[in-house]
């Protein structure tokens, strides 16, 4: 039986939070056990390195290099302390994110050399790959202006990773696309410009298909 | 000429920081610009993870891999936002810890796969090598003896690096004695058991030596 590990990937505010949580409650209607996650963080030693990726100071002037490295940290932690066991458990793990972001993000969009990218990335996930893989597509003018509409904490501004120049999220769209053409298999580009509940029913057939429920 | 980097590596109180301020002040004695740096940290992003590697109760219960990713990240950084700059322009860098410490600690008394330390530390590193690395080296017990003796900050016990149980700093002597062996050229082992005057000179002498001051 293929490990229950279902990942979302996409740009910011393509909706991932939004299906995350519908595709649960699906899941968890036919009784199933559901774990949802996040990267970076997801564990106690992840939610820090994610606050110092996104929005602490001394993170701003972070280089690419390290930035993967912490990255990958997280993920290393994220895959031995929760995802591990509890597929081990027999539950479902969904993550918001997981190593294709680095490969589109540090490696494509950031340009670090992709076999070095590849290797940090394998050398974090150990043993564990997710089965299924869904991207949400998304025009980046489109995501630009959900990101800006999106509520935030009273002086909260947006944070590091989104406050990159427009061509480095044309370089993130262009990564997932080539992604989902390498594996087709496992990795599933869909619209996320329609309503909400008919992307939930796209996302329910492939989970539906993929897993054979 | 070969880039004026030099680095001290050897286990918990072997006399590091103690040696590494009396070599800057005989360097800068000949009117010689030095910058002394450490591992983790040296950097605002560096000492966040010197942090969180070594105090922080999130830290705690990390795995090795994670480990490994925050130690490389923390030089990523230190390598490209202080270290190159610094001797681009003339100035000597003395670190305290570098890469060898990964080598050692993550590669040998963790056992994580050699190949995958040498990688993930070579794509942290960049350019950068020390051109020589002094290794104190002293006896475990010794060590252990001193690292009691230390005063700390009340209510401040040992780090979690040096929890480690007593066959860790078995491997990690053994280590760095297997480092001194298979680069002789770059890595100089010393006792670190004489007299401080004493490990003071033998360390000016190769010092003066390497860099024919």
């Amino acid at each position: 039986m293929k490990p229950h590990f279902i990942t979302l990937e996409g740009s910011e505010a393509c909706g991932k939070s939004t299906q995350i949580e519908r595709l649960k409650a699906r899941l968890e209607a036919r009784g199933d056990t559901v774990l949802l996650t996040r990267e970076p963080g997801g564990t106690a030693l992840g939610e820090t390195l994610r606050h110092l990726l996104k929005h602490a100071p001394e993170g701003r002037g972070m280089c690419a290099e390290a930035e993967l490295l912490l990255f990958t940290a997280s993920r290393a932690q994220l895959c031995r302390e929760v995802i591990a066991p509890t597929l081990a458990a027999g539950g479902w793990v969904i993550s918001d994110r997981f190593g294709d972001s680095t490969t589109v993000y540090q490696g494509v969009a950031r340009k670090l050399a992709p076999a070095d990218v590849a290797s940090i990335n394998n050398f974090a996930m150990g043993a564990i790959r997710p089965s299924l893989t869904i991207v949400l597509d998304l025009d980046p003018e489109e995501a630009k202006r959900r990101l800006l509409r999106r509520p935030r904490p009273v002086g909260q501004a947006t944070d590091r990773m989104e406050d990159q120049p427009a061509d480095f999220f044309d370089r993130v769209r262009e990564g997932y696309r080539a992604l989902a053409q390498a594996e087709p298999d496992r990795v599933k580009l869909i619209s996320a410009a329609g309503k909400l509940n008919e992307v939930e029913e796209t996302i329910w057939s492939l989970v539906s298909h993929a897993f054979s429920l």
